[in-house]
């Protein structure tokens, strides 16, 4: 049988365990396979693109387990009332190849995406960082406010959204989360004073979200929104004043901000930094850049967190995806038994 | 909400259905998939090797649907008492990017190769073809038997297999089946007056299972054993002798038989034998070969034709591997509610 944790259960779990506390142990997760990267057999996501959007399956694999992600991009879902990204996945026994867990990974990967910018800024940002800006009030917004106060202690927030809806939304929802909230009137104005600037906007487009005279000394940028090829959100000015952290350099030049960059554009790894090979921020005035565009490693963190934290738990059921035959030889048996 | 098809429900439906039944209607969809072959996105599929074996991704896609097998190969898994292969694989909406159906695919990539097989015959095969060897007698032997049976009319089986428990696993099974079983001494006595010859045997090797000289006229190789890099099964003469069919040319030069030939050992796509843009079998004298790794377009056909078959039917679940948001933007919602 396959341990099976869908949409019901990982809520369940989430508020069981508590959502900053989930972010928290997840994010070690994530920590400690960074700091083992070259343990890691990485490949390339491999993608199906419809003239509607995109299909792919991201595996990747340590020496014992073996995880893919399955995750679609469709902007025009937005109008037909669905969701743009949904996601699952499966983690498997590398030794026999058997899945142990699937999992849905919507929600998931909202979670480990607001993890992976909290590690980052736990190297990158200044250590005294209580506010940030949030542009952009879309479906992973809360998730990087939460993971943020949960891991680097932001207590301040200042937010700012095309959008009142997305606002209302977002201030709805972290109402009772103990953050104070200023929403701002631009993002000009919301970057005023803050620590640490997330950059979440939807737009497929090479947008200007932030400019060079917005970011003053010190600031970490966590740029999450540039993620596929034509959408980014920084002006090239940035990059150049700033230093780059990146999670596989050769997604990152295709999907990033770095995409508008020459193709040797320096960038450091942020495995490296994790792994202590790198010092990460080297000063309190230095402008630091975590181009984020997600790896499949982040998500087989996430299944292999998800598995250890539903182990002797409720939290998940079991689904017969595999056959147990008495003689492993005798499938055929199935159907005469 | 996904619609899951385990192993419970997939055999109850089969058994319901009736196995010959069910393999005929499942050569149905592969043989309208392989007639309009060029509608597909095909990418070759995605290994993660390891010391113990292979975890596969092989996708495809039309511009409907969206599918993908999941699928391990564990040569070792035998002496666990564990199956060598397992699988399971999902069908979306292209348009949505959604997931629609999760099916366990052990046994249905047992029953698409085996009908896989059948589909190749009628076209290759003499149409008077009675007599069927099998050599080989694992878990995918009683498939191909009784394909045969349903779709060539096939009703005498002359088999063979090194190991005594396999014979008589397969002398079991097939003891209902209406067909005429005679278990050779020999593979040299198996193929004595067969029309058709089944090759499935199991190492991992360059093996000669058949030699040119075992192999009369008109004769139609069904070499199903040859499967990946390392591992054939027919002498390279027979395949200098006859015409050789595959599933995808780029494929099967690194995996099939013809791994043993020049790279431009010329082959024929099956497909275009199936489209009607080449005559298949020629003459009656004729020697024919299928050389059969599996390919991606079968397992879509092979969840097309599942989903088709459960809808209105208590033969699948539902399980909830997608959250279903009212508002799509608020996933953080879900923890809230």
């Amino acid at each position: 049988m396959v341990q099976y944790v869908g949409v019901e259960n990982l809520t369940a779990l989430i508020r069981s365990v508590g959502i900053e506390t989930f972010l928290s142990e997840l994010a070690g997760y994530i920590e400690d396979d960074f700091r083992r990267w070259p343990a890691f057999d990485k490949v390339p996501r491999v993608a199906s693109h419809s003239s509607e959007g995109v299909i792919e399956l991201m595996p990747t694999a340590d020496d014992m387990l073996y995880g893919f992600k399955y995750v679609n991009g469709h902007p025009s879902n937005i109008h037909k009332g669905l969701q743009t990204v949904t996601a699952f996945g499966v983690l498997s026994d590398v030794r026999s190849g058997y899945p142990l867990l699937l999992s849905e990974m919507t929600l998931l990967t909202a979670l480990r995406t607001a993890a992976t910018s909290a590690v980052a800024a736990r190297y990158l940002a200044r250590p005294d960082s209580r506010v940030m800006a949030i542009i952009g009030l879309g479906a992973q917004s809360e998730f990087q406010a939460t993971a943020f106060k949960a891991l680097l202690g932001i207590t301040h927030l200042r937010v700012y959204d095309l959008a009142p809806a997305a606002t209302l939304k977002f201030c709805r929802n972290m109402r009772d989360s103990g953050l104070d909230v200023i929403v701002a009137e631009s993002s000009q104005y919301a970057v005023l004073g803050a620590d640490i600037i997330t950059t979440i906007t939807a737009d497929k487009l090479k947008a200007t979200i932030l400019s060079d005279n917005m970011i003053g000394a010190g600031v970490h940028i966590n740029a999450v929104g540039g993620d596929c090829p034509g959408k980014t959100e920084l002006q090239a000015e940035i990059l150049l004043r700033g230093r780059v952290f990146v999670e596989l350099p050769e997604q990152t030049r295709i999907e990033g901000e770095i995409q508008q960059m020459a193709e040797d554009f320096p960038v450091t790894e942020l495995w490296q930094v994790v792994a202590g090979e790198d010092p990460g921020r080297r000063s309190a005035c230095e402008v630091t850049i975590f181009d984020s565009v997600g790896f499949a490693t982040e998500d087989f963190s996430a299944l292999r967190y998800l598995r250890d934290k539903v182990q002797d738990t409720n939290f998940h059921t079991e689904i017969d995806l595999l056959a147990e035959l008495p003689d492993p030889r005798n499938l055929f048996g199935l159907l005469k038994a």
